[in-house]
């Protein structure tokens, strides 16, 4: 489901605009829900330069807004500071030139009472947008809320990987929440395997159909996929264990080279957030820390580690045309945001078809990030939105405990450094049909 | 034509073996002539840790025949020093511990003199080996010569590419050879496209067919490439002038995000080796500094260079199924290692087919190096030799000027990492089908 | 005047320890006011290394007397949490592991609220201990406070100089006060020079006088000093602006080797916080950004930049013996925090005498930072509070605008890295006697 | 003994210039005599930023004679190659752009023949110059060949530094030379101290007396030195194991703050070219790797060592005045390189004297390399010769078995960073009188 299901942007009429209006209030009220249990000095923290403070989370999202509904549209719009314009850029050149980002954590002005003043400030202004329309823009307007709602969406996620991130460089362990909802315990099922015949796919969003996606997961186009099988669950804690005791990490036989390096670089033993304390595998976790939970999917680690666990496990990480393949057969539900568990939890027993697809945890596929065949950039700034990421990234599918349910697609597509660690990103096994 | 051309490894008589041992001397003393124009000074300096001494390739490349054939199948072979298995291991790390590749220029003993004492070591004991060969053995014997003949001659592609940085950071700018084959002067017609139709083909080697490839051109499976257009020819360095003087390197407009980070950090303003003399564009070649050839095909440029420009152009770059499909249409001739130019040169007026698919630059693809589906690693140690490096790196195709001919192969994946530029490398536009 | 004047350590009576109470009481205030104009987002930022963040500071100065007074002296005290002695050691590693520097940022728990609250614990500790002393303990009870309070001033100083460069980094440069006291314009005298006859100084604190000194300024000692003449005032901003303007920037003629590397390093062009608007010098103050009064001394200098200005006006630095010989000719009286400019100010016209060698700017030394003759170590942890800095750095000497009056001592010797510029450190030149 | 001893340069007649003609012959083959068991290879080689390789250096050394006497003062030298002014010139950046330190090593041609008849050449114009020199400007000439001839010597110890530590990297630990001198064996005596009164000294280079000294020993000046205490001989091997054994590398109890900061980041567990075998210390020499000899000095360590060592032992290290104020009651003899040790040796046992003040070990003294009262630079480029390093750098004082035995002096003042350890640098404690 998308933020505004069942919401046409070609011929709007008042009562859709009504919706539309819902569901920016929606989006945006659960943002703010997300930063409730901050205090002011957790909002300042930038942990690595890949992690914004949350005050900053806060104004670009609404920066967002102004920069691309509002100045163009809104005929009476007046900005609060002209000079949050290149504060809260985040990385559009063609617009401006971005402050720049690993340097976010080192600007106290405006405080986190004034960035929430200029939030309620674009909100106001956007409901006298919404309320009384232009009509030679509506549409324009439209196609941009339609961005812009998954934009302030995925910054949701974004502040719950960044919150835990900075909250976990405190050596005293601090909780985000204590009230987050009970994490189930389910003893996990024999890992199983479902084969797929080879044959032509159709790859990416079809955009005939309704329904909103990003540029980057057109244009629809066909892939041969050869035959293969894909694992019925993704990888548990307990076998990624399985792997450390191996000493997965202590030589370089299944790494790729560069993940071996990065191993010895960044002296890595274990998933980010682990910590063994009397001899017991602990992880930080948003909601502070606790025993790692051997049955739920492993979480939190890099392309390079997924990869050499599978290489070691004598099988491979699907590429993404088998992963949209197979996701086609799963529901969209899982352990999303909206569960509250904010970390993956265990699956109850085998049911015969593919677990967790959705949900839990990002899946590493074997595939870089790159454009599809036929792929155009949006016009304007907002053709920086994806395009130019695509070098350098995997692509990683189906969203995770910290994802919107209606934010995710099957044909959605994440993507990563190989390095990578912060995301809430696990893996799934592939292999070669018999 | 593979360098044993006809040689079979699963049945071979006496005769073949002979022409094994006669096309093992003729690729060997192909490296020798390569260095043949060095000074002993030459032979020590790494311009930089990608680059290595002349003298440590020179070495390495012995050591390959050592450590994989002779030690294991000759059992009377007494190795020179033991020290050597450590100082020209390139990256087995299963078969120990490689000397540290960025120190490789310190290390000043053995000498040059050393080495090739060394080399003519090896090469006696292949000979003695290749004229009394061990029957149980000699499948296994064959199966590593046939992957250490290629092997050797990447090296003397690299060692052109490296002899070219190493001399070229010196500003007297030496040649490496003053006696180089004339380069042609064409004035090179209009870029002309070729259109193809959608379909599946098949991609990657054979292994059903004769001849060698490396394991990561198998296996052999389908693609489906949707409808393309793919210019005639590559983008020449007056094609790439143009871009420079409409600010491409000034403008992050066109650019990957992590391609204009490079520009900015690299300071890049022109592809590598050129500099303006009095208003003229030159380029340090392996024959010395030398005006820019605006006919012949932009070569040391990256692949962020690549898709820049590309996107500057409204086009893109093909990807390697596409590059392959196209490339079963043109022969493998051209303008390799055999001409004796040791640079792209200007092809002649259109001749209404796909000009310099093979030879003067490697051509940068849309692909990131990636393993085949039903990829397998070669056993043991050799299995290090591609898949490790399946990561952050780009698929560049069809051979170059330093190539040599008998090396390179439709289905043959060469790869590096998208800021490279000290490889022959160039690029030719593709884009969808209207 | 010292924090507790007249204060006597080795026969303390019950009225003696009320005044070290009242001095207590009085210096921690002063911490608490100069924090006063702070948000909490202000308290949070470590805008470099060398850099703590406000909220740091505050907890670090409440932790010294906790961990070296309460904690050995006072028998009921119990912490307020045991994690503090780990994040609140600045760098006493014989008492424990600090935190790492680089990361105060960090850490968003304790909040400022915590930290304040821990800081009135200690305080409330402090009290009882001293309004009931162990008699067994008092005089080092004593001794370690006599330590304590000018350590809690030198933070205050700190204080003003992170807080100026934590505000310097953000584009809005906003002000730290609106309220500071009006900066005083004089059009300032000719430089001119007072001589000094050779002769043998005594040099360092007399510890068998009453008052407090650093263990850095002991033992006192003797010092050949040669005749030398020394100029009657600090280099003003004007006439370092002749320097900028014949080049003192661009050419490496008149710099130390190191300080030529820093300035191409770092891209120096101009004094710390200046910045240039509308063919206008401007500089970053604790009262925001205003034009720079040419007549004041220079400020946020490294002692290179001191160092080249001089060799370019034919002079040098004073070493530190030179300064202490001609201070005691000088009254300690100036431009401190109490007047409450907080920057350096312009002096009235020559009177005849040494002008501001006392506040206003701290003045690089041409000498290094080393122990004197018979340099002792405090016993303990305490041995870590300067002893173990004496390398890379060179003396400062006199005090600035951030400085508490009563803090500053003819023998006083402060100290950085020549490259450091945040300080309020300027200059006053010397050269030989004719 | 300097390296022209007797000659005089205010009046020289026919007979004067012709010894110093037989100087600069005699110094320039010590330096040829130095490299000749090189291979052209160990010329190339550059094993950090701080080591020049030894064809740089045969060149640069030509180049200083070429620059400073023969362009400006023989009336028909022609230069062998415009070139070199750039690649050879070490950092007179007054007289033009010097070639970048670190890419010395990057630079194959010249090769190492061509820089030999580079000498040559300079060798030539320097005999026809100085067989008929240009009266007007003799002074001038023999100025700076005064200066030209101890330059050259310095390389000469520069290169035994450097060829040791670019054959150290080597994992082989060839030998430099197998022919050195033997190395005697004594038992050391137990350390013993010398007591000195307080008293004013006169410290430096006397200029009103005959004999060669550098600016930085200029001008000759008072300091008055408080009584102190001064170790016998230097600390040997033997001693400086104990300090190890005691945890001395890990502890940071008795290092200066950079100094831990330097062992962390380095690794630094013992001198370098120390490496442990079976349980016994080795260190690489230029003779080869051989066990450590316990009552030979410490050699190879920092100043971070040295002041760790002498606090641990409850003694410091002695100032640079200290040290010349002793230094005036030793004979300038010992092992210097003319003993053709090449490394220190172990001195027979006590004699009531002062042991090793010359030779062996350059000794850390605890003073910051500054420039003396009165200090002036010489005029134009030759300025750049020692002022501009005074930053920085700790002082050490009598040579060691590197160094020509004519080219120390009491006065002589050497510098290195205190991190430095590829000198040969060793230390001799000192102590308060009681």
């Amino acid at each position: 489901m998308s933020p505004a299901q069942g919401l046409t942007i070609e011929t709007p009429d008042s009562l859709h605009i009504k919706e539309w209006l819902r569901a920016y209030q929606r989006i945006r009220a659960a943002t703010e829900a997300i930063c409730a249990p901050l205090h002011k000095e957790d909002y300042m923290v930038q942990s690595m330069p890949d992690v914004s403070p949350p005050k900053w989370h806060i104004a670009h999202v609404s920066w967002f807004f102004e920069a691309f509904i509002l100045k163009p549209f809104h005929p009476a719009y007046q900005t609060l500071d002209p000079a949050y314009d290149h504060l809260f850029n985040s990385y559009y050149v063609t617009h401006g030139t971005p402050f720049p980002r690993p340097e976010r954590g080192m600007i106290s002005r405006p405080t986190v009472d004034d960035v929430y003043r200029y939030r309620a400030h674009v909100d106001r202004a956007m409901e006298e947008l919404l309320n009384d329309p232009p009509q030679e823009h509506l549409q324009e307007i439209l196609r941009r809320l339609e961005l812009g709602l998954p934009h302030e969406q995925q910054h949701q996620e974004l502040l719950l990987m960044d919150i835990k991130h900075i909250l976990a460089q405190n050596p005293l362990c601090p909780a985000y929440r204590d009230d987050l909802a009970p994490t189930p315990v389910h003893e996990v099922a024999a890992l199983g395997w479902h084969a797929y015949p080879a044959g032509v796919q159709y790859i990416g969003h079809d955009d005939t159909e309704e329904g909103f996606a990003y540029d980057n997961e057109m244009g629809r186009h066909r892939q041969f996929v050869e035959a293969f099988q894909i694992a019925d669950r993704p990888v548990t804690n307990g076998e990624f264990l399985e792997f450390m005791r191996a000493g997965g990490y202590d030589k370089p036989d299944h790494w790729l080279s560069d993940g071996w390096a990065t191993v010895k670089a960044e002296g890595w033993q274990a998933p980010l957030y682990w910590v063994e304390r009397d001899g017991v595998w602990h992880h930080y976790t948003l909601g502070g820390l606790v025993p790692v939970d051997m049955n739920a999917p492993v979480c939190h680690v890099s392309f390079y580690e997924a990869d050499a666990y599978a290489q070691w496990a004598g099988a491979r990480l699907p590429t993404e045309a088998e992963w949209e393949t197979v996701a086609h057969d799963a529901a969209i539900q899982g352990n999303f945001v909206e569960q509250d568990h904010l970390q993956p939890v265990s699956a109850a027993g085998s049911t015969g078809v593919l677990g967790q697809m959705f949900g839990d945890v990002w899946e590493w596929t074997g595939s870089a990030y790159r454009p599809y065949p036929g792929f155009r950039k949006l016009p304007g700034s907002l053709g920086e939105y994806n395009g130019k990421f695509m070098s350098g990234q995997m692509v990683l599918r189906g969203g995770c405990c910290a994802t919107p349910a209606d934010h995710i697609r099957v044909t959605y597509r994440n993507f990563f450094p190989p390095h990578a660690r912060w995301a809430f990103s696990g893996f799934r096994l592939a292999k070669e049909s018999l």
